[in-house]
């Protein structure tokens, strides 16, 4: 795998790409790697906060769940073979969620029935529910138990043709998880159902994986850094900057990145743009690898004479795990490591093409998983499903493509369709845009209506 | 539309239940009039905070997108009808990115081509790129101009086979956006892609609209509010908190909905729980649409005797849009609005279902949209796509069911299964799926390897 590019490569030669799927598993091998040399400080995170963090230890069940054997519909309580449309059961209490009916009275025997709400646990003696809906109570509702809130007196029957069988309407102790059973894998990434499923078992904090930084550096002589020209800015929306040249570009890359970084988990650490110069970009890259362990450069990495990131980190010592991959947009992406200070590990590096669709398309495929590992994420995969293709889409073989493309689901299936766009430097074409339709290696056509596979944002 | 529930629909009854779709409708509608109402202040925000606002105003276009015709590949630029293998061009000097050759030079004329980097802009007189991959340079490199940095006595000729078309390798001018276009509509949510774009045209903040506060308060005598309980917790993970009864359980709905509302962009205010009380739950209903103009609460909307939500809300002069869909989990959704203290508009609720994953699933489906108006987010629609079904599905019809179910996105094709679960209480099983299968209201039998529809998280 160690790999230095030649000077041919950093001079005009093609360097030799590799397919779209190996470089995905040079990423997913880096990332494996990397979380089985994991072991950061977990710190103990307020529930709200840890939403989009990865859990750092075992969730484990603080009881059986549910608890006790969990009522699931309004009704009454009963043993199932006692029903009988004609042979009414007398309705001896009630029992709401949050009481328990077993602490002060006898079981329920058979003729009896005990009126019950959802979320109660299910009373000894029954053995199942008979739902409202499915019931008629007859009898007078004058009169009530001592404490002042059963009425007695009552009796209730099946509606004609219902029955019941044992365990109906009911959930059995422990049937979702047992005392001390893993309810979560450490690494595992809290979304709201894990949120909740924390708090089910009492949990308002819990402990999870620091937030890796990730330092971003844009590379070019064209960038013009937009915080350079406040004043010109605060004149508002569509006024003409006076300080930018017709011949240079705002850096948008770094803010993309500081964005899908903090997205993904991270913490972007953002530098200004680096110039196209040997000296301002090494000194640019080593104040990079100094602030974070994983260092995200943009721009550089092309055929050009001045794109120079490539000979800055070999002369660095790093090692290329690629440096080109069969796909469109981010042909000329490099992904490596480098060493750093006598540090191990060593440190990873991205070198995304400058094209600003190249950049976050890269970061979407190869950047993300790898973040995911420093996190301490082991449940990550990449965000791909599928849609129906609204018309016909004509390819070149031999790259696997990612089209900026609309996703509409309010249709009966959701439909796709690419967006008009002028190239992977098209921010305006891809910010309308919402997903990325994936075109395969070997393909020419996709056709209309059929299923297509799509990266989603 | 105006409905209150009848004491009938109160007590036993069951309500008359409208389809999903019609529920989709009904929210749709309400977000709809809620957009038109917005008047919301913006608030300026810097770029990467404003990653999941919503813009409040039109983003324009600064300058046309590109500025200059923008070269897209690393090579000469020439004029396309010149090119021949047999008759050399001359390289009369060099463009870098962030360089302009127009400035102090005379137009690349017949027979000349100049060397040019990715990013420049092309220079008058050239109108296409011949790629360094498909050219082949002649001539010594030997001497230099005046400036120091052009080399001399350099000719270039394309490879064999290799043409060329006016316009190749060129982005127009303008061809992206002109300067004044609307690059970005308000009401657009901000994602990375949306980032990049402001960042391009030079903003630094953005306006955004505010983030709505979202009251949450989730009811039930069962519940026990963890925080009273933070001794025992700090016990650490996987002990038994002392103060919990066995017949209680902890509030999860309330926590969970907290991170829904927070990953939807919303602020989430959360209350402990209610009890199934009257007096106490028309306290906290008012003090939560005292906090905020929007107000979830969970439990308390099924059929039994201490289901007061609706009660409680129709004392204070509700309109009910619809107290009941056909679904499954989620059947006992309430959704409508309330006056409070004179103001208008109105302020809105939901009366979600109490099991968990009801609470999420009627949350993603019904609140998000209602959330994303108020957040003045015109691109909302349902977080919905296809993947194939791993194995059967048996249904019973007459319920659109939302079933948790694993997506797994590694393989050629984007396969789905359902996830073993005890039911709509079933917080574990629902932890370890990471999206829900769509069963539509009429389907008895969804088939493996079928494409079927997903509500991802």
């Amino acid at each position: 795998m160690q790999r230095s590019p030649s000077s041919d490569v950093l001079r005009g030669e093609p360097a030799a790409l590799i397919s779209f799927a190996e470089a995905c598993s040079i990423v997913a091998a880096q990332a494996d790697a990397i979380q089985a040399a994991l072991t950061p400080e977990a710190a103990n995170c307020e529930l709200i906060n840890a939403l989009g963090r990865t859990l750092a230890v075992a969730l484990v069940a603080d009881r059986d769940q549910p608890p006790f054997p969990r009522v699931t519909r309004d009704g009454y309580a009963v043993r199932a073979k006692d029903l009988n449309p004609d042979l009414p059961l007398r309705v001896i209490g009630q029992v709401r969620a949050g009481e328990s009916w077993a602490a002060e009275n006898p079981p329920v025997a058979a003729g009896e029935a005990l009126e019950i709400m959802t979320g109660a646990p299910l009373p000894p003696g029954a053995d199942a529910v008979l739902m409202v809906e499915h019931a008629q109570e007859t009898g007078s509702e004058s009169g009530s138990d001592a404490n002042g809130r059963v009425p007695l007196h009552r009796s209730v029957r099946p509606l004609p043709g219902r029955t019941l069988t044992p365990g109906e309407n009911v959930v059995p102790e422990g049937s979702e998880a047992r005392r001390g059973d893993i309810l979560l894998e450490p690494g595992s990434r809290l979304g709201p159902e894990q949120v909740a499923l924390a708090a089910s078992c009492g949990f308002l904090s819990v402990p999870v994986y620091p937030k890796p930084n990730v330092a971003i550096l844009a590379t070019g002589d064209e960038l013009v850094d937009a915080s350079m020209h406040m004043d010109e800015i605060a004149a508002g929306p569509g006024e003409v900057p006076g300080a930018i040249r017709a011949h240079q570009i705002y850096d948008s890359n770094s803010h993309a990145l500081a964005a899908l970084v903090r997205q993904a988990g991270g913490t972007p650490l953002r530098q200004s743009p680096a110039r196209d110069d040997l000296d301002d970009l090494a000194a640019r890259i080593r104040k990079g690898l100094q602030a974070a362990p994983f260092l995200l450069l943009t721009g550089g990495v092309s055929m050009g004479k001045f794109d120079l990131v490539e000979e800055v980190l070999a002369g660095m010592g790093a090692e290329f795990f690629f440096i080109g991959v069969k796909m469109q947009p981010g042909k000329p992406v490099v992904f490596g490591r480098v060493p750093f200070d006598g540090d191990r590990p060593e440190r990873y590096f991205f070198g995304l093409p400058g094209n600003p669709v190249s950049t976050m398309v890269t970061f979407r495929v190869f950047v993300e998983p790898l973040l995911a590992a420093l996190a301490g994420d082991r449940s990550w995969q990449p965000n791909i499903a599928m849609a129906k293709l609204a018309a016909d889409f004509q390819a070149k073989p031999g790259l696997t493509r990612f089209v900026p493309a609309h996703l509409d689901t309010s249709a009966a299936l959701p439909t796709v369709a690419a967006v008009r766009t002028q190239g992977s430097g098209d921010l305006t074409a891809n910010a309308r845009a919402n997903c990325y339709l994936i075109v395969p290696e070997d393909c020419d056509l996709l056709s209309a209506n059929q299923m297509v596979r799509l990266l989603l944002r």
